[in-house]
């Protein structure tokens, strides 16, 4: 794990951007912790969504949330092809939208980025102000395409917030073969107007999850238009199962 | 308004039995409210399930809550040959069940219980310590078949929750033009494994509501087994819109 830059501090947040190896790929990530607060606490991990990046307004504000109001600690990389792991920075989140597709096609993306949660997640854990505690994750949409995955292929994941997704595309029968096997609890989300994913694979996502504690959060409105409520619900579910 | 028996007070809850003159119908109900609190506050009309009664474990757990942690008034009534309105007093939940279809069939109940309810509101607010504040609804099942009905009807009813229903029964129509008359905003549950109301029809009723701030919670389970956290978002919900 090797630091990039300066620690930056905010309001008693630690933003701190590092990089981690694995598998001969390097993983960009950032990493919030409060401010002069040692010791092990709660991590959450954060997926964010497709043509996006680790330093989107609301990957940072649910990091930030979760680390004021809470005590806990908060990561997020960069997706396959996207934010720093690409050459322009990814900073044009139309030309990354129109390569995804064939990032999702791709039959090794799953795993690698499964791999990149673990060794982030390895790497983090070694951190004196992270240390071993309980793990949440939290993804919609790309998030969730990576993520689900990875909680499944993941015994440190308590619990997961998913969402924006369903049985559809490039990786469909493995996101059901994962679901499948999900065990911890998880809040899922849809939007009831989604423009990119339609009602019903949705609900057989959720349907195909087999962890006996999960529910279907649902809102009207269009991909993009989560309302806070809902994140304020993640919130709360989060700190539920992962409360120190 | 007739007032039945004495007030029964427990841990600073007065719950009080009384009769509304409906239309000719008698209409048997109870008013929770704060012990030696005068004053107008909310009001949250409850409406129990098919072959239960107003005095049924949820109402009265759900009514006490509100009253004791939010300060709000709430009332239950029987539903239509439900409870007290039944001379052998409705309590064999089987014999109540086995004669509802015949009741729901029937094609002035809705109208009857709508107007039940609302001469139940207007006794209510004449009462010095619930007043003319702000009126939510919750009803599950039967009391959302009826309860829905009432909310489209009733401008004074500011927020709702619903659910446990889909667009079937004798009714199904009504319910229907109804929800796509809905202003106020909605929480909607739904029970994943609903022996008596298939997926479907359910989302169908979601779909019709035409209020345009409305969320559906689905939680995996049979009909009866909503779970304690969803009658915590319930009471949030109500809060959030009623809150004095």
């Amino acid at each position: 794990m090797q630091w990039i830059g300066e620690p930056k501090t905010d309001v008693g947040v630690i933003e701190r951007r590092f990089d981690v190896s694995s598998d001969g790929r390097i993983v960009p990530g950032l990493l919030w912790t409060p401010d002069a607060a040692p010791g092990p606490r709660p991590l959450v991990l954060i997926g964010h969504g497709g043509s996006l990046h680790k330093r989107v307004a609301y990957v940072v504000h649910l990091a930030r949330h979760l680390v004021r109001r809470h005590g806990y600690a908060a990561a997020a990389i960069d997706g396959p092809n996207h934010g720093d792991r690409r050459p322009d920075g990814g900073r044009d989140p139309m030309l990354v939208f129109s390569e995804f597709p064939a990032e999702w096609s791709r039959p090794a993306s799953t795993d690698e980025m499964v791999a990149d949660w673990q060794a982030t997640l390895d790497a983090l854990q070694k951190c004196s102000d992270v240390g071993d505690g309980t793990v949440g994750y939290w993804g919609l949409s790309m998030g969730a395409i990576y993520g689900l995955p990875f909680v499944a292929a993941e015994p440190r994941v308590q619990v997961a917030v998913l969402g924006l997704l369903g049985l559809v595309g490039p990786t469909r029968e493995r996101l059901e073969a994962d679901a499948r096997t999900l065990t911890c609890p998880v809040l899922f989300l849809q939007q009831w107007d989604d423009e990119l994913f339609k009602r019903q694979p949705v609900l057989d996502l959720f349907d195909a999850i087999a962890s006996p504690d999960k529910r279907l959060h649902v809102q009207p409105g269009l991909h993009a238009a989560v309302p806070p409520e809902e994140f304020q619900h993640s919130v709360d579910f989060l700190v539920k199962h992962l409360a120190p």
